[in-house]
């Protein structure tokens, strides 16, 4: 940490601080320049934020931390990178993977036809929501614990691994039973004591990026999954709030090398709510592998304007087919596989 | 509903859109304008999102909802404004309610330090996190169970009811026993499984909104609350995620005159997470009361340079005092109390 | 500078920044830390962007900058704050300076009519725009060079100075000779070019904070215009441009206090472009004022419903009046006056 | 446009918002719906912006537009899209147009070196900065014309035409008489001025999208240009504002694909400035090609780290080559060539 000084600050000040950062257990160096002095402090600085509480002092202008403060996570931790196995499917290798199915379950006949569609067209995972986050209590709510038994039924039946999310801590246990991959929606990124109890369970967590989620604390939140002792987590990336109103959020590509360079964790992309619109989730998705994303979530429906959430970006069985082919052409571009 | 169709649409097309919008109980006015040919839809539009699936068709341009989706928070179901009784506290009326006390309840005696300081400021309710969420696992996450029990009897011992953030469902009971109003934070202000179950009580909710939520939004995740049949629900601006790094957070107070011309529920600021800067905590509290808010959380802490969380903007009991003289004032100019 | 390099940097890297800091006349120290190593430069920060560019080197993780860059606006040239005088008026002493009239010249009629109620009301300045920077090429783009005979006339009659907006740095000449105090829209708060030659007048300049301009660029504009020689800037906060869509723009109101502690230059607020809707303008202009801006820009329209530019913004002349009665009240409470 | 009246409005109200409706020489069609009375308009509503102002009536909820605004830059209006002009080299078509060159001219040596490395890895079109717009008034602010002397003269010797930036309308007739393409920058991307008289020269224009410019706005800057007369437009994508500061900017990808949706412009990308990381702008590049962009804009600087201007995100020219190397696979895969 650095902690700078305001200007005119006395030579008992600057003492002060001194002191403070040493009772902190820190080793302090006065750096003297034209305009300001400044504190380093040198000590264990991650998980330590003691220090920032010196910002509390009228003498004090502003404490810079030097480090980010992710650990676990981080490249260095292992350089190679994580491979994390979903029911047999690995994700994190040259080979991508895709996740595909609808937005949610409404029935069993919609689900088979999703999972059909995306079998046949080359998907590794399947998924469908059965609890639903919803912005309105007025909305479909999802079908909750027969809509997980009717996945459960259709991944089997098509031999791909399911993904589903989970909203409640409540409702681990039949996650656990049911599913292969727990997924933690934007909504609740930051909700500590859902992925807290996420981190006592193996079970592979999909960890999507909050609407206003800076990439440093998308870290953290998977930092919270790491260190209670679940080593099995895949990053999401699937666009951010912004300004723009054209598309339904901003799908943040950036996101993608940069969290490849900060982390070993596998990065895939959603470019379905990304973009929140059809026609874009194409293009979207060949980006996001050009960017160099471990894989994709897509979301696909047999009738896309009957649904009952997120119509307008859910493609149809053969488009979804069109995209794996183009998919395919990108990612041996770029030195992968599909 | 107004569904704006593609240019060059044909009249089969138009026909298709007019029979599904029927199925879906609905009637359809076709308007033809010079460019684009629009079908408006009559009929109960809130709660109802089926129509906006049309937008999965490909003649269709976009669905633009004619009504915002709010129902029981809306204004005109109660025009004189809700009053929220808080063990004995009324937020909603003439006069102001003041919440303060410390970001995080650390020990019996800072917990006591802060209610004496608070108390004899002359502030309503006493406050404390005694369960935190800290952006990094690393980070002291409050004193939990502990923590709620000295954050009572500090309240106890100085006379004020007690609000405290809840963050798993799991507690309730806990914190329906031992506090008199319960807060949701901005990290959870989607979290819609903790809202559910908190519309099923009856002891008042603080609902802050979250680091990007719209507005409308945020009166839905009241709507979640209100529509399970707990009335009791304060709204709380506590700034949004913007590009300004200089604060914390941005403090929208366009949020304040705007929320009290859609809801009748009550709005308090917390200008502290507002701002994130003691020295900023003064003036904005001032505008928020200008601005017509119906009350105030301020972070309050003995020794804010030791805090363990939050340090850089929590008051000293003395500045406090101070600003609940200029709040007073600035009150008394704009027609209410303190 | 603060240089923090990459982990496992090795003893010739660490040489290497070293020498290039020293060869950009900085002197260097070198902090061994627990995980990093971060060379700390001595000398003049300010207005030398050369060290950043260490980041380019591959072993550098990142370059902090301690000191934030505007020098001639800090505060701490002129701690008691700045007076700028507009055709004998004072902006930024004890009394607000409240700046009124219709966004758009539209006519003789409706200037005069405008500038009555503004002056009848107490506005110390009017405004109005003659050169108007519209969205669209369709929309009403102003009257220009005739708008700008009108306003000029328009105050003389009603004895006010006037503050109008210029967009050309072609137009200069045209506007010192006519107008008192020139306007800088948010569209150009960063066309360095206009700020260039406004530097050159001794006018005093209204400058608006752009869109998405943080506070320290916002400085770093007004600094264009002091490094020139005018030091008759005074600052105005609009609204940024965030994710919320129910306002225009998001007023930021944290801008006024903070700014108050950086720069010695007056703060005033524009509620009616801040907000976008007219029944928010009054208490967010109350706000600003107890926020502790030293002043107001209102929009203020004789018939709003027929403005040729920001209609739904712009107050008739009685709410006005109202305005000011109310922000008499606000003031007294802050200890300024009107 | 849609006009949404507020509940409880009178019949008298009604028709008044009808009257005034046809006073502007629009059809009125009043809709009666379950909550709320609509009046939809059907006129030629593109460049007409009055209706806009029915929401300063106080029985006006709001005044919602059901066309885009820009006209002369909609797709329908050449579907086959544009192909520009530039210098002998065409952006638009299948074969992708890479711009190339350092961020700033700063010396004969510089840019011939820069010349000589963009020209040999094959790129179409030599940029560099003659005038610099920067944030601070003591960076360097480009060599100017001496700087456009020498970027004319590299780019003749290696036989590519050049871009490079206008900040100041004045300067047209130098940049039309030296340079083949003259680049609208981010910060003037609204600076209407400027537009206006680059749409009277027949010049090819790269407009740069601003910071906080949705995409609709964009196209209306554009729409300045084309309404002028001059058609040679093309759109760059530079990265938006945003709450992340991970990356200097947030590339909004999303915008390539809906803005070919949306215009017959060319689209290209900087993921130089879109990242503002060197390590990130070579997968950026590749993920921009996949999203369908036309083009792309890479910084590239003989010796980054001795930069006098946005060092960190400029390529040497050996990484540069690479570059070209990878962006012709990923253009093979998506049907483009290089």
């Amino acid at each position: 940490m650095i902690v700078v000084l305001r200007p005119n600050v006395t030579e008992d000040q600057i003492g002060n601080v001194v002191r403070m950062v040493e009772q902190l257990d820190y080793r302090a160096h006065i750096i003297r320049g034209v305009e300001r002095t400044v504190v380093a402090c040198v000590g264990e600085e991650r998980g330590e934020h003691q220090l920032e509480h010196l910002e509390a002092l009228a003498y004090v202008e502003r404490v810079l931390p030097v480090l980010r403060s992710f650990k676990l996570a981080a490249r260095e931790v292992r350089p190679e990178g994580s491979r994390i196995n979903v029911g047999g499917v690995e994700i994190g290798g040259r080979r991508l993977t895709v996740i595909a199915g609808p937005c949610a379950v409404e029935s069993r006949e919609q689900v088979e036809a999703a999972a059909d569609g995306v079998r046949c067209a080359g998907a590794h995972l399947l998924r469908g929501g059965a609890y639903k986050p919803r912005t309105s209590p007025y909305a479909f709510q999802g079908m909750e614990a027969e809509g997980l038994g009717l996945l459960e039924a259709a991944g089997k039946r098509v031999r791909l691994p399911i993904v589903t999310e989970i909203m409640d801590p409540h409702d681990i246990d039949l996650f656990v039973e049911h599913a292969d991959m727990l997924q933690v929606g934007a909504r609740n990124a930051q909700n500590f004591s859902l992925l807290r109890r996420l981190g006592r369970i193996k079970k592979p967590v999909l960890l999507k990026r909050g609407m206003s989620t800076r990439l440093e604390e998308f870290l953290m939140a998977a930092e919270y999954i790491l260190s209670e002792g679940n080593p099995n987590v895949v990053l999401c990336e699937r666009g951010i709030r912004t300004f723009e109103t054209a598309t339904r959020n901003t799908l943040d590509l950036n996101a993608v090398p940069l969290l490849k360079e900060w982390t070993h964790l596998p990065v895939i992309v959603d470019p379905s709510h990304g973009t929140g619109i059809w026609s874009l989730v194409t293009p979207m998705a060949l980006a996001a592998v050009a960017a160099g994303a471990d894989g994709l979530l897509i979301e696909v429906h047999p009738n896309p304007q009957a649904a009952r959430s997120d119509g307008p970006q859910q493609l149809k069985p053969e488009r979804f087919a069109e995209l794996m082919k183009s998919v395919a052409a990108v990612a041996g571009a770029v030195g992968r596989t599909l």
